[in-house]
């Protein structure tokens, strides 16, 4: 950017100021000094001490809907889980979230102790925290956007985790205020991973995530392509239902490392609703070796 | 709803009122008296008197992210159009605004007239407006809450639209601000179509969809399924990607009409990359008869 457009974006930002960082857009591009008190006063520090058990987190950020971020959010922490760490699946999906049922906890819901709310546990080890295990179905709530950015304050308050050795976190589609608000309360977020399916579109929505991701200073492990081919089960030939090679060509585009892809296949979506990751028992599948690459991946990065 | 259960949150209600309607995520279920004046001041009597030459407003809702409902309203639109019919696209997403692609005029900025906005053609009366004719691709804005509820007012009330038979809204993923900020803005919305895949997921937030839809008082035309099935172009056969049949379960438990499935096809996904709607030069795809059907369902609606 060159340094007049900067200068006059943050001019615009100074007369626009209104000391309101938690519902500001343009956060991350500001460096105003009033910023600095933002991160000493209200949830952030009590958010940073609470989440003081918690080793790694990862951020999946894909930006479309519907390209599969719950479906790896939900597996590459199974993934973590099947190399013996210790997991929590942060779901941030206010709507509908579908973590709950994609791990076979939907009719649980967490209870509150001392410190808390506790996390329900889908196995010994692998926690899940949604909105899903607060409210029941048939509680239909209109979220608006503060109501979403006061709930993520209190699930990263005033929730027990316990030891964890990676949270996973699943986010809504978009490049907007849910997007920045998880990054902005957890500043030391210690990387994203993006995923796209092949469609331009997509990788369009992608692109601006890890353009997020760098604005927020999360470091960005890589892409997985989903949805890149179908192999028909009646004659066996791979056939693309969308164009493939799109998570390729965006790794390249913005600098990336590509993981790896996930074709089409209808195991994937039986096992999202019968509610066991398909990592878990399911190791055969193509989708299962890539996600347990990733998590490798993520492994040998943080852990040597 | 038992009467206690409404009293309490009604009192719930008139003790948080803050008087700003156009922020309120209960909107629909309020009925305190301050919420008449929210009708007669602002934005609406604007937006309204703007809108009196669009004849019809169709919004195409689904709730979930990645479920087609873009591509529903580009042909959808496309459907009337090939009826006869001089019809509005107008895209409602900010994040990434996907519609100018599928309409081929991604290339295109809407020209400012004395009256506003004047809308894109992209054919001789086929009308398109978005933000992405707007602001140039490179232009990365992050979106907040009241920044897309002013720019849906922007395009409402200073949009020159013309002679409109059906404008056809498409708007983000999701059941929370964007939703329903579109139908306080569009208060004598004709009718919604709800979109949804198979999957479990998909129709929880469509059934979503179709509560906001009946809160709002706007009738729903009914569902259509998309994704049902894969018909594979080696072999022929049809094979299920995801479970199917999930849009008539949900039109039989919602009570609303089932009004056909768009079979997964590498055409559907292809013609919306290269920027023609399928309906408009693929006349022989499973696609584009469904949807030809429901835009002559929505016409027999309106006209007869």
């Amino acid at each position: 950017m060159d340094d007049n457009l900067r200068e006059l974006q943050s001019i615009n930002i100074d007369l626009a100021c209104d000391y309101d960082c938690a519902n500001c857009e343009r956060y991350f591009q500001c460096d105003l000094p009033q910023k600095a008190s933002f991160g000493k006063r209200g949830f952030l520090p009590k958010a940073k001490k609470n989440l003081e058990t918690v080793k790694r987190k990862i951020i999946v950020l894909g930006g479309k809907g519907g390209v599969g971020k719950s479906m790896l959010a939900v597996n590459l922490a199974a993934a973590l889980y099947k190399r013996g760490k210790k997991v929590c699946v942060l779901d941030q999906n206010y709507d509908v979230p579908a973590v709950p049922l994609m791990m076979g906890v939907a009719d649980q819901k967490m209870k509150v102790g001392p410190k808390g709310l506790i996390p329900v546990e889908a196995y010994p080890g692998f926690k899940v925290v949604s909105m899903g295990l607060v409210l029941d179905e048939s509680q239909f709530i209109i979220w608006f956007h503060d109501s979403k950015r006061v709930a993520t304050e209190e699930f990263l308050t005033y929730v027990e985790y316990g030891d964890v050795d990676y949270m996973v976190l699943d986010i809504p589609a978009g490049t907007s205020s849910e997007t920045v608000n998880v990054l902005k309360l957890i500043p030391d977020m210690d990387g994203s991973v993006i995923i796209t399916i092949p469609s331009e579109v997509s990788q369009n929505v992608a692109e601006r995530a890890v353009f997020i991701s760098r604005q927020a200073n999360v470091p960005v492990i890589g892409v997985v392509e989903n949805m890149s081919m179908f192999v028909c089960p009646e004659c066996g030939e791979p056939a693309a239902i969308l164009q493939s090679g799109g998570g390729e060509a965006l790794a390249k585009r913005m600098g990336i490392d590509f993981l790896g892809s996930i074709p089409a296949n209808v195991r994937v979506s039986t096992t999202l609703d019968q509610g066991t990751p398909f990592v878990l028992n399911e190791p055969e599948l193509e989708a299962s070796k890539t996600v347990l690459n990733v998590a490798d991946i993520i492994i040998r990065r943080f852990e040597t």
